[in-house]
């Protein structure tokens, strides 16, 4: 079944036109090699042509293995292979989250090298599904369940997103392609490994359907914002940070939140939680203030709401 | 906690209005026991005046004495109580949704003799975060993703729907009250349960603020529904089963599927499973039909949509 859902996928979500160049990014774990054999299957179909290209984090022994063995994959399939080997340097943010950036920025560097002006990766739906699971953990609310874009401005698409992981594999394992279980540029957040060895088990002893469910939720976020956000007016001129309270009040709910969110994020510098943003959308009925954290407040005064910086005033940490 | 967060609840919220006469349903489990005794701590504060009730199932031994609890811990508090005892019918439904029914009937009759415009319920915002976690287990989307409404549009307000069960608990505990730990009347679904003994337990594990990003995600989803029920067209006559693509092709696409939702529900007296309602969104691009199940089809017809009934024909009934 993976095949006949990778066309609708490509088709329904528009993900590649007639003349893409797609770079397909293969760690050698069995997603991406049937990835970039399934793409390898319609490529006629949708007129595309395609290069494939493996990242060599040097994190761990097998790793130039596993390079080999993407080399040979695309060399069967008649496909241009590149590489390039990660240094990790040892500054900033978590290993994992390095690791994962410098991936991206080598990915895009070997796809401008190889003219490609897509880079397809190969998420599956219960990635999708996990990665809805970890937001919903995580509090981040609506915009968090839209989980991973499978069509990113940046031109990373992800072709596999509608597939079961267990398609995938059945896939991988029915063309006689070669894989490795565990690849070193697939090595997985703590937390996700947590959330598939322990949480959707126990979601799918419920309802076997689950990450379909989950992943059809992230859909529906995904299109629901997309349109909230075309929906947002315009923000004041940078710097302006007095609003009249009944320009907001016109706006529908939803709206409001994410205007609100908008203006804050650029003039504090830092999102505001959604405590924060329910008690600015109070100001509008009534007096008082909010303290945001960072110094910042917005203040309600007279018609206006005004976002003002007090380095010395206590913060409210609490998001209760 | 509960009584500075039932206050703020009733009033963003907006559950009561001065004059209003609210009959508290209660079981005499720990939930409601609190909330006629928080309830009755507040009621001068916003004006309103209360009675409490309780509903005999005679589905257990122990229900009478449930009852005499209820009625024993209103009376210390000087509120009016009544109660009813129901004889379930032996047709039609599972015993738990016939019960469930009966007794919202049992109470609006109750509410009604009381006088009262109003009936509370003793929903914790932990039964919040399981109703989501069951919503999201049976695949019903965002408008599931919405949970219990804690302000119906009959009457029914939950004004514990913000705390937490632990500290309902605690309160009831702390006030010194009486009540029982598995009233008839509060028998849970099997499928309730398992959420809450087996489900909530992992994601706990993950996330102790899980309740609460669950039920924030019911807010946002609730005020999200509620926007865009509003922005839906009026739909065409009853009986107009032909619809002007063009006027669907105008509509932001989260607004369209709410209107073909609602006008497939009407003309077919079914409601339309996500999968059939994205595959008539697709005929507004191309030719085509989709089977709805139940005999019922929709036909691309030049400019417009045609629902059809066909008995003979066979139905879809995968939902992939």
């Amino acid at each position: 079944m993976v095949l006949p859902q990778l066309r609708r996928t490509l088709t329904d979500r528009a993900l590649v036109a007639r003349g893409d160049h797609v770079l397909v990014a293969c760690s050698g774990g069995p997603d991406s090699i049937a990835l970039l054999h399934a793409l390898h299957c319609v490529r006629e179909q949708f007129g595309v042509t395609l290069a494939a290209a493996s990242i060599d984090h040097g994190l761990r022994a097998e790793s130039a293995d596993e390079v080999a063995l993407v080399e040979a994959t695309a060399s069967a399939l008649g496909v241009p292979f590149s590489s390039t080997r990660l240094s990790l340097s040892s500054e900033g943010g978590s290993l994992q989250a390095r690791a994962r950036a410098e991936r991206y920025a080598a990915l895009a560097d070997l796809a401008e090298e190889a003219g490609a002006n897509l880079i397809a990766a190969g998420h599956t739906q219960d990635d999708q599904a996990e990665t809805v699971l970890m937001r919903m953990l995580r509090g981040s609310g609506l915009r968090g369940l839209r989980g991973v874009n499978p069509a990113r401005d940046d031109g990373i698409i992800r072709p596999l997103i509608d597939c079961p992981r267990d398609a995938v594999r059945a896939y991988a394992v029915s063309m006689g392609l070669q894989f490795v279980d565990d690849p070193s540029n697939e090595a997985r957040a703590f937390e996700r490994v947590r959330i598939r060895r322990e949480v959707l088990p126990v979601l799918l002893a419920e309802d076997p359907q689950i990450v379909g469910h989950l992943a059809a939720i992230a859909d529906e976020a995904a299109e629901l914002e997309t349109w909230l956000e075309g929906e947002v007016p315009d923000l004041p001129e940078r710097g302006d940070r007095a609003i009249d309270v009944e320009s907001l009040a016109t706006m529908p709910s939803p709206v409001r939140s994410r205007w609100l969110r908008r203006w804050l994020l650029r003039e504090t510098g830092s999102v505001p939680g959604r405590t924060h943003l329910r008690d600015v959308g109070r100001l509008l009925t009534g007096a008082g203030e909010v303290l945001l954290g960072s110094g910042w407040a917005v203040r309600r005064g007279g018609g206006r709401l005004c976002l003002e910086y007090r380095e010395n005033r206590p913060t409210r940490s609490s998001r209760s």
